[in-house]
């Protein structure tokens, strides 16, 4: 059903140019080939819009190791992805060019973050089956939470072509929780909830883009609970890389 | 399908007791029959959770006057709602007690307000079909949009038996929204959106609460455009009663 334009897997002798787009913790780079772009994972950190900047050296080698192998997994299991080979730098990837869907789409295994705040309900409860929200990605507005029938009376803005591929981008996300799930119980982490985005490649295909890492998942120590994500460092911890390096290490010894 | 209990309309000789809850525009006084409470319109007025505070002399007197005009004719057209008669004072009504849900829902003919706000779209544009939103009713979360998903996964929190309570309130606010498209016509004034609340029964029933008036709806005049409602202190326009005196006088000179 999905397939890639196998042609644009052509990796060997390409090269970055320009930054075309610099976001909060990434920056992406057109390269040599028009349907190509090269995405960096920086050391860049920030919390609550923006609010709360700092750098924490060797994140983006740890993100884009983590998100890399996550991406693979994801690809092996029958998600479509923008992954087509690592960067020209350790903090590096190259992906298809895709225009992004202005929707974060949210995975959640147990209640946590935002979600209790805004709905005024206790962490940790845990859904019956991966639970689905959407924001509509807008720094401007603050990210709000956007129903799914607010999407679909704002298909055109929202750059969906129509209500069906609401449904698809959540049956994925729910998917890609499961998944997530069982990757991260091989070495001994619990996901507690996730934030992916998606983007649309010129033949209409809708793939997962982004990246998927301790910056856009809360995960836990499975046995002490221990934070091991950017909620340490949305919290003030003193050791705010900790979750980065831990994670990596489980990853490259397992 | 939904019956009132009969031996509450009994209205003769019922007695205003305590007030039992003060909210932003209204106070609900228990009564001297359990089953009812009366409501009173304040002349109290704010805009943005509270942010702005004001009084506008006689608008407690014309919301009432509107909104039980409004819920009489929703009720001969099918809508169950909580009004059972006129209250001791002018500004006042007695209602059927009810266990409030903590939703605001939203009826949007147009977009405008804060769904413009929130998803970036221009003022104005006409929806298909009535369009429906939900909010979660909570001063200290700041009432956040939440999606009916998100609702079905808290059902308990928000009041509700089962997800087809949801369906039901949305069936009612889109059709109290042509109901209210087709009675404003009348008076020569257009509605671009609504916002009521519901409320239970103790035999399970869900009925229309709250109030319906120029404070939880926008209006313009049809040929105009002028503003006749909550905007007009919302803006910080120098008459700011003007719509409340306008509407009260089309209905009453009609």
């Amino acid at each position: 059903m999905y397939s890639k334009p196998k042609e644009v897997l052509k990796l060997e002798g390409i090269k970055r140019l320009d930054l075309i787009h610099s976001g909060k913790a990434n920056d992406v780079f057109a390269t040599s080939n028009a349907f190509i772009y090269e995405i960096e994972s920086t050391d860049r950190v920030s919390a609550g819009n923006g609010a709360k900047k700092d750098v924490i050296p060797g994140k983006g080698v740890s993100n884009n190791t983590i998100s890399t192998a996550i991406f693979k997994y994801l690809a092996d299991h029958g998600i479509p992805t923008h992954f087509v080979g690592d960067g020209t730098t350790p903090a590096s990837k190259f992906v298809l060019a895709a225009d992004m869907i202005p929707l974060e789409v949210i995975g959640r295994l147990k209640t946590a973050g935002s979600f209790c705040k805004r709905y005024e309900c206790p962490e940790g409860i845990e859904f019956d089956e991966p639970f689905v929200e959407f924001t509509y990605k807008s720094d401007n507005a603050g990210d709000p939470p956007i129903d799914r029938k607010t999407i679909a009376a704002l298909l055109d803005q929202m750059q969906l072509e129509n209500e069906r591929e609401i449904d698809l981008m959540e049956f994925y996300t729910a998917h890609i929780a499961e998944l997530l799930q069982e990757f991260w119980l091989n070495f001994g982490v619990e996901i507690i909830d996730f934030k992916v985005e998606f983007g649309r490649l010129e033949n209409g295909e809708i793939i997962l883009c982004d990246e998927i890492s301790p910056d856009t998942c809360r995960l836990v120590d499975l046995e002490t609970g221990e934070k091991l994500d950017k909620d340490r460092f949305r919290e003030n911890m003193k050791d705010p890389e900790k979750g980065y390096n831990e994670l990596l290490a489980r990853l490259c010894n397992s």
